[in-house]
């Protein structure tokens, strides 16, 4: 399969683009006529720069308005193809992309936009270059991929054939079987485009909200199926408007890209390897220079100190089958934070090859005789992700010597691990966290706090064992506030929440005041069983319930950008608290 | 008219709120149900402090899932409803929203919800409650006003009117004529709300897209003269849920919340002063620690210096009737800027108490023997706006003394002016902007840049004479690029721009490097007269056309945050060139 990406789904100028393309890995790309125009470089030091870079230049784009026009209008869209065909020749490309009219189409009539083609077709041919047909989903008269087909072999010529975009076809609702239908060689060009499944004009949808295969709502393995199928043997061609990645680091978006390519082969079979799914979350690693506070807390909650680790300052805290390795190694001048977490998998190896597949730098661990070789990788927002098996999972806490203490008996193990991601990287988080781990995307909530929305996005494995949230901070609330930025946290589960908070009280654990409204609230919403309230209300719990069962929880202090919940859920009760983010949010705004 | 404003309109917990409410001027206030569940404050405390503040408490809200209900339903919905009662008690609130149902509606059948809605209005009206009911836009069964007050009237309570949200039912486009057949005292309340006119599903609009009065694309001086018409006479509430909004100072949105309402009192002519309209762009201010390098380019560009101001560090620089001036005057540290402009109307003290009225700060100025009293007010962005009449904008000129030179005879004015403004504050500066001086706002551009879409507003006086650009930058972008944060400038109209270009440049004046591969372009797509493509390349001009005329120009280097355009208008034209905003902000991005 061959990777192309359009220059304009990047942020920067025409030359950072091709870098950062190149750099990613594709192997070819569509050049944005309007990166051309600005550039100061010609198209002949753009075409030997590709040339250096290894990227073949598969397609020019767009040539915009130009059948089912009057003659005179056309004659002026000949004088410009003309124009446009000689600077292909620069710029050392054949395939121009011709998108179906949208501005100056006044003839709704198949045998004028046919003629028009094959003329234009004729002018190109002459030239060496072929154009590929592309209907719009907003195009004034063709709009519909089956109809810019007909109007393609009703032309009958060499020099044009069709380009299908999935956002155009699946946006519009259209089947795409039919693409079946058409010639493989006369599918001149693929170009692929996920997006929400939004419902607005298709013109903003389009224009704003693009993602990357994966992301949105369209089967586009399915899509690409049929082009396949049909006979296509070109490349798969990105184009994504999305104000985001028009915003942010090039680099970044291009191995982001590619990554969804991959995910998409995957899913095509081509070069399928069973994802290993994780069964369960085998430790969370909490960085700083000095990590007394988070220890103290931990000590608080009922974890016991299980050992120091035999050649780093690294401590292990456990309980049940939770496990907090805190880690004061290269951390000069870095408050508490979670630097990584660990999956335990049946086949380690295979789950780390996949993530670098998938684009994940294997992280360096220094191994010391004796010690558990645990592949690592590094997530793209940074995060280190430890990958233990069977055996590893048992054997790296025995590199933890001189533990103490007993842990309470009711903490069970993590329950989930909620990161937070700027705005600007969240869609790549959930892509690699997603592929790389095998987690499955569930629906995302929105979350009101004092400084804005809170995206929230879960991804959990089938069975559970894994869940992790990703919480995207609201982009403007950066500037006023600190609070929510930082609103990373580790859910324990345990048994008997009341039970263990108030031992974990007993003990000096301090916890996120929960307003008195917020009870008064909850018995008006619940009928609870006579004294259920003010248990909870003494115990300062948060609750709530749905028809699978019930859950309880509540929160630590932060210690630097780390907070840990406490969780018990009873019966099947799958979700997070969602209705209580708010009430959390304001007690944590107002401790600040 | 009482004013009041719903809480989830702003950011920051319940206290803030009503802190910056109550700020603002605002007479009432309706209390958001989660604001004050997630406050540590008692209801009490709240229904203190809002009585410290002035504030009336006007509305709780909202009470949802009401009606429509089966009877096992309904008894849960009269236990809530008996603790809302108590609370609104404590509150001190008299009337709740009670909105359609939505979740839990199973029967569909005007008589069984109005028999439900009469049985909770005699429980509320034994705790001297009153329920105002609202058809939600995307109610289950009950989504349209007219079937809410259908409903409302066959139930035939005291405690039972309706409320009246413009937004519900203007994005569904219900005509709200029908308003006036409903008694003005079964009206209990009315919430505002804009929107811009978007086609989407109506519960993501609103939930993240509304706007205050004046901002969107609904009449709302019209929907208010249906209730006013019906008798209405309580307060008009703002309720408008906007993600911008619940990220930023809640003190400034408040403000700017007033300032809407204040603008929507004035369309309804209770209180209509006519605008002075501006005739033309007086000045540019222009601040700096140093200003000398702008000087060096206004002198290039053909601009004479006019002389010393008396008293004040400043310089003029006049051409024609382009007046910049240039101050030094308490600016350490601050690299050149817009730090103002002046405009020209026929009464200046009605202009300024219009920006005052429309909460502009009235901008000190020292005046000293024999210096022209010019108003002066701040716009929220802190831009200052000086205000000159027929006499005083002859006279102020006259206290610079000292000038020489002859400016070049091709300089007419000043064309317009383009400010930036963050994300956050595009709203506020538009409203203000246009109400404060009598603008009318035109539709918006979005223009692609190497960091991102930048969106630009126009707005313009009846003829043209005062001309200002608010362009928003990239939010995201922030963090990567400085160069599109303070893109303001200042555009000198001209009449030859050609032969202008051609001396500035013999002045030494620097101009924004224009690629050949847009010359290339404009070549492709404007048929040219011969020469005229040659011509523009060798002068490095910019070239747009349209149906009404053609515009040429350039762009200076930036010093500080601000550069300078060259226009020349040709015929009737009325753009700004944003075709070729890509090209520039490329050219610029590069140089930096």
């Amino acid at each position: 399969m061959q990777t192309s990406i359009a220059t304009v789904c990047l942020s920067g100028t025409l030359v950072d683009k091709l870098h950062a393309i190149a750099d990613a890995g594709f192997d070819a790309v569509e050049v944005f006529e309007p990166d051309l125009i600005a550039a100061p470089q010609t198209p002949e030091e753009v075409r030997a720069l590709c040339d250096r870079l290894g990227l073949r230049i598969a397609l020019y784009q767009p040539f915009r308005d130009a059948e089912g026009v009057t003659e005179p209008e056309f004659a002026q869209v000949l004088r410009r193809a003309e124009a446009k065909f000689e600077l292909m020749d620069r710029l050392g490309v054949d395939t121009v992309l011709v998108c179906s009219n949208v501005a100056t189409a006044s003839i709704d009539d198949d045998a004028v936009s046919a003629a028009q083609l094959a003329r234009l077709a004729d002018l190109a041919a002459a030239r060496g270059k072929r154009l590929a047909f592309e209907a719009l989903a907003w195009g004034r008269f063709i709009d519909d991929y089956r109809r810019a087909w007909r109007i393609v072999e009703r032309a009958d010529h060499p020099a044009l054939g069709v380009c299908l975009d999935s956002f155009h076809i699946l946006s519009r609702g259209h089947d795409p079987a039919d693409i079946e239908r058409i010639p493989g060689e006369k599918i001149f060009f693929v170009q692929l485009a996920d997006a929400p499944l939004l419902s607005m004009d298709v013109l903003s949808w389009s224009r704003h909200h693009r993602l990357f295969p994966g992301e949105g709502g369209f089967d586009l393995p399915a899509f690409v199926g049929h082009t396949l199928r049909a006979g296509y043997t070109g490349p798969l061609s990105l184009e994504v408007f999305n104000d985001v990645f028009r915003q942010t680091d090039p680099a970044r978006t291009a191995r982001h890209a590619l990554r969804s390519l991959t995910v998409l082969e995957d899913a095509l079979g081509t070069d399928a390897r069973p994802v290993p799914a994780p069964h369960e979350l085998d430790q969370v690693e909490i960085k700083a220079q000095d990590t007394d506070a988070v220890a103290a807390v931990l000590e608080r909650i009922g974890f016991a100190p299980s050992g120091r680790h035999v050649t780093k300052p690294a401590w292990l805290y456990a309980a049940g089958d939770a496990r907090i390795v805190l880690n004061e190694h290269n951390a000069t001048g870095t408050a508490p934070h979670v630097a990584g977490f660990g999956i335990r998998v049946d086949r380690p190896e295979d789950a780390a090859a996949r993530a670098e597949r998938l684009g994940a730098q294997r992280a360096h661990r220094r191994l010391l005789a004796g010690e558990t070789d645990l592949p690592a990788v590094l997530a793209p927002d940074g995060t280190e992700i430890l990958i233990s098996g069977p055996q590893s999972g048992a054997a790296w806490p025995g590199e933890f010597a001189g533990g103490h203490g007993t842990p309470d008996p009711s903490i069970r193990g993590i329950d989930h691990v909620n990161l937070t991601e700027p705005a600007a990287d969240i869609e790549e988080a959930v892509l690699f966290y997603g592929t790389a781990l095998g987690l499955t995307r569930e629906s995302s909530a929105e979350l009101a706090g004092p400084a804005g929305l809170v995206r929230s996005q879960v991804l959990r494995s089938g069975d559970g064992g894994v869940r992790l949230a990703l919480n995207v901070v609201p982009p403007l609330a950066e500037r006023t506030s600190t609070t929510q930025r930082h609103a990373q946290h580790v859910a324990i589960a345990c048994d008997d929440l009341p039970g263990l908070i108030g031992r974990a009280r007993a003990r000096g654990l301090r916890t996120v005041p929960v307003s008195a409204n917020y009870y008064d609230d909850l018995g008006a919403r619940f009928d609870l069983p006579p004294g259920e309230l003010e248990r909870l209300r003494e115990a300062g719990l948060l609750y709530d319930r749905d028809a699978a069962g019930e859950y309880l929880h509540c929160y630590t202090e932060t210690i630097g950008t780390v907070f840990f919940e406490l969780v018990e859920r009873r019966d099947r009760y799958d979700g997070f608290g969602a209705a209580n983010t708010p009430v959390r949010l304001t007690a944590q705004h107002l401790s600040h």
